[in-house]
């Protein structure tokens, strides 16, 4: 068993042990595991939700906002929708054994470079304890072991999650030590989990900025680094007024706390005076705060004195809550520098009927995922038909966009011959 | 033109505006400018090799040793190696604009996974000039600007290459900027490129362990490090012995100080009596000194007396030269253990006729590059059919053995909607 409390080095070496194993393992036998998983969820819902009954009174006795007890409570249905998302996660392809390239080269050697693990995989992570399910499901499909580290509120919850996962796949023939949970809340863990060089091969934060400074300081494994994600919206010269409208408001409003909410709104000056006026209404109907350049405030009617008006470091700010920038632009080429240069390279739109300006846009932002006619809302593992994510990179090295299980893999080269020498 | 002494961020600020319209050029225009740094290549032959005879006549004088000398010089065959080596490069396919997943989501998204350049690659290596060459060509072809930071001692021979590269590029239509020399020789440079971050994408170091050290204390960009090449020939019981003794001569003695010639052979027990006696006498003949452990040692007749007893320092050095350990293990387990417990995850071969024991080792051993009858000297970029190679990365995340030019590029989701918003 997996959840007794044990220091960092031996759970990291029972990982590594581990993950030799899962690494050869079948795709039927990861699969059996995963939907041993899910049954085990569902048939021991009456115990997580005790935990998570005991993690959410702590957490009102702690003074949690009330954003924070909605991030860590369960209940039936969210339950059911971890055991979904693991079902989800076992019906994608496995990607281990997945060739990338076959070729023999002229000396009559047999080339493959074939997907493998990465090995063993950390995720840290705070309050929502599905998150336990999601990466515990991505590492056993592609073969990782997975070291879990949840914050403190959600001990009791990770605790009994882990402890599910780790019954039901053990039981069903995965490695012991194929999911632990490092239960302490103790920096010093964390810090050392950072540095077990040889032992981990990928830390993941999923975290603030707090999080990311400590990792940058500290560790000495890969780590996959995310940004925070100041996305923006652009509206073309082209674009369709209502769908701009409708693609705007639901990327800032529909859920602003989330990353790949937008923060800024750029306008073609030639669309500006038919979008604006009604768009910067909408807006402020629904709570959001509006800081704007000169041109936008033109065009707000009545508005205009509610407004604010944007500074440099409005540009550079992602809010994550109801507040909006919005600045009026000359050209689709000063809305790509302006995106360029104050974007964090998460997710960006354009909201256009040019194609020309949808190439350009789509070629000269440098994103992770850019949109063209749809909402920057859509980046997230489980839309991208990933099943799940470990995480959203804003990296361009190994990973970018959601994490998911091919993302988890590295690769091989497998060279066959017949006692080929160099000469 | 790019060779003139400028500053560190002058240089990559150049970069950075050079790679924007580098990642959206088309093949045809990539391929001709390759062309013609290759036509050029050869054409200024002349001046290339004069200012050759000046790094070398100042290598002499400086007292380098005949090795380093050697990898320095150049001649005019030496020079037509690297115009091949760019139409190398120029015949391999675009990497840039690959599609490496295309779905319609349920939304009727259409999510596209697209392969971009990184943007701006930095490379610091050391004496041979030909890196020059290659490094540009890998980066012209996969769309990215690159700065080079080669060795003081070849100054003036990376002058003239860099100028000729430049040149060439510039006239059949590459973005000023693409190819630039960091002529500098302070460490200070180096640092200030390693920290420039939102400018350089990527650092690839190819040098020794110091510039290594100064690169993960100093960087802030993402950095490719290659370990050294502690690598293994393994013996299995069932291996033919004249293909095992070839193997394992090559892997050693073909060319010792490269990063993926054999530092250990293993040989299995029952495998041992037959091969030793004759191998061991073969690498005394070709000067190799030999640190052995009892059981070899045994087997080593009349050579006995000059050799070493192996100690566990042995088992994890890369000599880099003439001298090999030699260990006899009882299993393929033993051999796996042996060599993940040593390696460097470089290159690792097994000689065998068993199907099952070459399968156990390619999934057991943790590498780069595992060989099944053959070298480990094959690793390497030109070997691969990928033209040429930026370095050799023994690290799991991104790339993985030879850098060529998929290793170059990272992806972008482009994702095309009809007003798709988020519920």
């Amino acid at each position: 068993m997996a959840t007794r409390t044990q220091t960092v080095a031996e759970i990291c070496a029972q990982a590594r042990s581990a993950a030799r194993g899962l690494a050869t393992l079948e795709t039927a036998v990861k699969d059996a595991a995963l939907e041993a998983i899910a049954a085990a969820l569902e048939a021991r819902v009456v115990e997580i939700l005790e935990a998570n009954a005991g993690d959410l009174e702590d957490g009102r006795a702690a003074g949690l906002d009330a954003a924070l007890l909605d991030r860590l409570a369960l209940d039936e249905q969210r339950v059911e929708q971890m055991a979904v998302g693991v079902r989800d996660v076992l019906a994608l392809p496995d990607p281990v054994g997945e060739e990338l390239d076959a070729r023999t080269l002229p000396n009559g050697l047999s080339l493959r470079k074939v997907r493998v693990p990465l090995g063993v995989v950390a995720i840290i992570y705070e309050a929502r304890p599905n998150v336990t399910v999601d990466a515990s499901a991505l590492a056993i499909k592609s073969g990782n072991a997975v070291v879990l580290r949840g914050s403190s509120t959600a001990s009791r919850s990770n605790a009994v999650l882990a402890r599910v996962i780790a019954e039901a796949g053990d039981a069903a023939g995965l490695p012991e030590g194929s999911v632990q949970l490092l239960a302490g809340g103790e920096r010093s863990e964390l810090i050392e989990l950072a540095r077990s060089e040889g032992l981990v091969d990928l830390v993941i934060p999923r975290g603030g900025e707090a999080l990311k400074a400590t990792l940058k300081e500290h560790a000495r494994v890969p780590v996959i680094y995310a940004a925070a994600g100041n996305c923006h919206v652009y509206v073309d010269a082209s674009a369709d007024p209502d769908m701009a409208r409708r693609v705007a408001f639901n990327a800032k409003v529909q859920r602003p706390g989330v990353c790949n909410s937008s923060e800024t709104l750029l306008v073609h000056a030639d669309a500006a005076p038919a979008i604006l006026p009604a768009l910067l209404g909408e807006f402020h109907d629904a709570g959001v705060e509006l800081r704007t350049d000169a041109r936008a405030r033109a065009l707000a009617g009545s508005l205009a004195d509610e407004i604010v008006d944007a500074t440099e470091e409005d540009w550079a700010t992602e809010y994550l809550g109801l507040t909006m920038a919005v600045r009026v632009v000359d050209s689709l080429e000063e809305a790509i520098d302006h995106v360029n240069r104050y974007g964090t390279g998460h997710s960006e739109a354009i909201v256009t009927e040019a194609d020309q300006a949808a190439r350009d846009f789509v070629e000269g932002v440098d994103a992770a995922c850019v949109y063209v006619n749809a909402s920057t809302r859509f980046t997230d593992g489980g839309e991208f038909g990933m099943g799940a994510e470990m995480g959203n990179s804003t990296q361009k090295l190994h990973a970018r966009g959601p994490i998911g299980l091919r993302e988890l893999t590295t690769y091989k080269y497998v060279m066959h011959g017949t006692g080929q020498i160099r000469e």
